[in-house]
């Protein structure tokens, strides 16, 4: 099947993106390359002065069988040194980026070999339904989602967002003079039929969304997914009033098996023989890239949470068009990410291979399943027993909620006068008190709020006295968690007045 | 002596900088150190799973006796492991990051051990003239400039920058729409005097300029640096105007001794005993940064061109009220340079230590001295002997220009319409085609220019058929930087006529 060429949506680009004129220096840089030009054109200093001859490391070893937090010994590490040269492929088996390129300018879409290997990867993982896409390096998708608004919103633009959503995205849009316009969310995240009412009412005239922003995957703050078939309706709406849809997926490869409450139940399932790489992909969510047949969604993963947030690295998948001007902008910001960086990810992805690295994000997602597990099972034994507190077990991310009505409080009306927001900054600083750190639901709160927050599994009520609290399982061990929520329990109990 | 506090330049900052909110969860991440707080805040993955157990790496040693470039063996290399963890202090004796904490989420003004560094570096170059100034790591000075725009500019405000000047750092301005106003320049860099007239004659009403932007030294494209006492003069003009000084310092350390024509003069020079530190220090020319009483000049560092352009890592010097805005941005930019940049670097300066890195400063000013000196000799044996075409040798950076009047082509009324741009078009082409490359002058044009450009050593006289090429002794071999300059004046013999 020939597959489509991607639309052409510059369009949407921004005065600043259409603004931005090549730089001539870039018309001749190919020149670099031509062994019958002396390049004297830039400012490039030789290899020898770069002060680092080689450099190596000791990874953990696929298939991870003491699991991917296992320390390391002879047994389960690899070995290996990265040279600042190679004399030729014989000399690299392992397709190492050799340091003399990794340190010098050049390569603003990050180094090919990188590259191919985060292609390959894009292949196994998400199947692209038009030709002419590809991926750009990034420094990490807080890098990626602030060049987009570059890229696309001039001042008084507007976006949708998801009606709670990563505050330092929102804010990275509000700074620019973007206007977030929320879309309400609940347990199965976005809910096409509300977009699809907010496109209908949206003021005529008013400037209409460019970009839909959404983390689909393991929501931050709300630990929400978007169900599949709710993807595909939402990728409709796009179409129908054409804004581009910025999947934002740090958590992707976290997606786990689903929380089960009864411990016999559970054991059952994990006493399943280990799930093989294509059981694991057939399990992950479709994703919006995936849908597309356009080049209407800009797809950013990071590697932030599946190998270290201080790679500073992650990348871009979208339509090469759209691509473009993220490359003009980078090359006037970050030029490319570190060359340290780009080596020992390459480095360490190209020894594991594209199984190994299989193998790295199901022994991820089984310790996340462990932690998840150990988070809810602790809110279960710890939180009072009623209808008025919502445990919401997440099935992908790092993030879970506690949803709470804050008028079955006894002083709702006289001490906080009725306002859920008094109420949930006074909990804050009681559990702080108490020793344990969740955050508030309403700072992820989007500007422009046009209805009442509709948090995790408040699916058809609209309850405005519902308020919740973000916490996260991925930061402390097991023991340390559990002890965390009986703090967050015990001080729920006290501040509720209920005996337990 | 008490040093003045700096002044508060709030006035300055962009519309962006004032409505950027600090991230509500920045107000409690100091709670992730409080040994009472069980911190379930953010989503940071635990260490466990960063697949870096450690990082080791061949270094030179100094003093560098064989230079800096010199191939490294058992004899002149340092070699170092950085561990994901340390015990104590004692079992980390260089100061290392330990890699659990350069590649976590944090830190977003830099590694505290790589900061102090460069802030024990600040203190031995640069005599601050006032008590709160920090410095904050960046991700080179692409980003750090990109990011100045960002932190004092809206569109349509004005900025002064030279009459030609890196064409990257032009287009990001006029890519954000600022307009850049372009001050005439000569061999010593910016004049003073223009500069005043400038300002004096600025039209009463439009908008005033917020910063001066400038490469002080072997500053791209022209090869020229200001000299000492001119950088006071401007430092008063920017106080009398009240605007900043963004000094761009990517070549500062390579400052080199004036060239000298006379082989046997060279060679006397030459063998006078090495440079001592001291000497080296009184050597560099006086900075914008050591002039500043109040916090007004903002100083860009990096060591892409000291150490490895792939680092993609520098640093900002400037007062604590300054850095806070870019502190911000970088939360929702970069977040921070890459943790194994920061890791390795540290690790480097951190063993050669502030006297072995003057070491390799030194070397580099040697290596760049032979560099510049094989360049220029090259121009005088292989160009026109004629006052048509000057030759303008370095005194810093990596850059030479060579200034032709174009008026003296045989066929410049009736080929190029008395067109000098036509012409250096033309010329570039030809070079090309006989195998070297070289940067016409033109490129580097600020918009918006209000005079005929004035490159080096057209000092009084504005000649408007000047035209200059650019060209780099900094990215190939002596051998072939001769031959590349050979082939430049071959081409010029033939398109000019003139017999040799």
């Amino acid at each position: 099947m020939t597959l489509p060429e991607s639309k052409d949506f510059s369009y949407l680009f921004s005065d600043e993106t259409n603004a931005r004129k090549p730089s001539p220096l870039k018309t001749c840089i190919h020149l670099f390359q031509d062994p019958n030009i002396i390049f004297l054109g830039g400012g490039l200093p030789l290899k020898d002065y770069f002060p680092w001859d080689n450099l190596s490391v000791d990874s953990p070893k696929p298939p991870f069988p003491q699991g991917i937090g296992a320390p390391i010994d002879e047994q389960n590490c690899i070995k290996y040194t990265v040279n600042k040269d190679y004399a030729d492929k014989s000399a690299n088996p392992s397709n190492d980026i050799p340091l003399s390129r990794a340190l010098q300018y050049g390569f603003s879409a990050g180094q090919p070999e990188l590259l191919n290997f985060i292609r390959d990867h894009t292949k196994i993982i998400h199947d692209l339904k038009y030709k002419d896409w590809d991926v750009l390096a990034t420094a990490g998708n807080t890098n990626a989602w602030e060049s987009t608004l570059r890229v696309f919103c001039n001042r008084g633009d507007v976006i949708l967002v998801e009606a709670h959503s990563f505050s330092s995205s929102l804010a990275s849009a509000e700074a620019q003079g973007v206007i977030t316009f929320p879309v309400p969310i609940d347990a199965d995240g976005i809910i096409p039929e509300k977009l699809a009412k907010v496109m209908e009412n949206w003021t005529p005239g008013a400037p209409k969304p460019k970009l839909l922003y959404t983390i689909p995957t393991g929501q931050n703050p709300t630990g929400t997914s978007i169900a599949d078939h709710r993807k595909e309706a939402i990728y409709k709406i796009a179409q129908k009033y054409d804004f581009l849809i910025v999947e934002d997926e740090p958590y992707y490869f976290l997606q786990m098996n689903p929380y089960i409450k009864d411990l016999k139940e559970r054991e059952k399932a994990q006493s399943s023989p280990k799930q093989d790489h294509d059981e694991f992909l057939k399990s992950l969510a479709n994703t919006f890239l995936s849908l597309d047949t356009e080049g209407r969604v800009i797809r950013m993963d990071s590697f932030s949470k599946v190998l270290a947030p201080g790679t500073r690295l992650g990348w871009i998948t979208g339509s090469s068009k759209i691509l473009k001007p993220y490359l003009s902008l980078h090359e006037m910001t970050i030029q490319a990410p570190a060359g340290f960086t780009q080596v020992l990810v390459n480095a360490t992805l190209s020894r594991w291979g594209q199984k190994g690295y299989l193998d790295w994000l199901l022994g991820l997602r089984h310790e996340y399943t462990l932690k998840r597990d150990c988070a809810i099972d602790a809110l279960y034994k710890y939180l009072p027993q009623s209808d008025a507190f919502v445990i919401n077990p997440p099935i992908a991310g790092m993030f879970f909620t506690v949803n709470i009505d804050a008028s079955v409080h006894p002083e709702f009306k006289t001490k906080y006068n009725s306002d859920p927001y008094q109420l949930e900054q006074s909990l804050y600083h009681k559990v702080v008190e108490r020793g344990v750190l969740v955050v508030p639901g309403s700072w992820f709160k989007s500007e422009g709020e046009t209805e009442p927050p509709q948090p995790a599994e408040s699916k058809e009520v609209s309850n405005p006295n519902i308020i919740f609290f973000r916490g996260t399982y991925a930061a402390v061990s097991p023991e340390k968690l559990t002890e965390g929520l009986k703090r967050l329990g015990d001080t729920l109990y006290e501040e509720f007045g209920i005996s337990k």
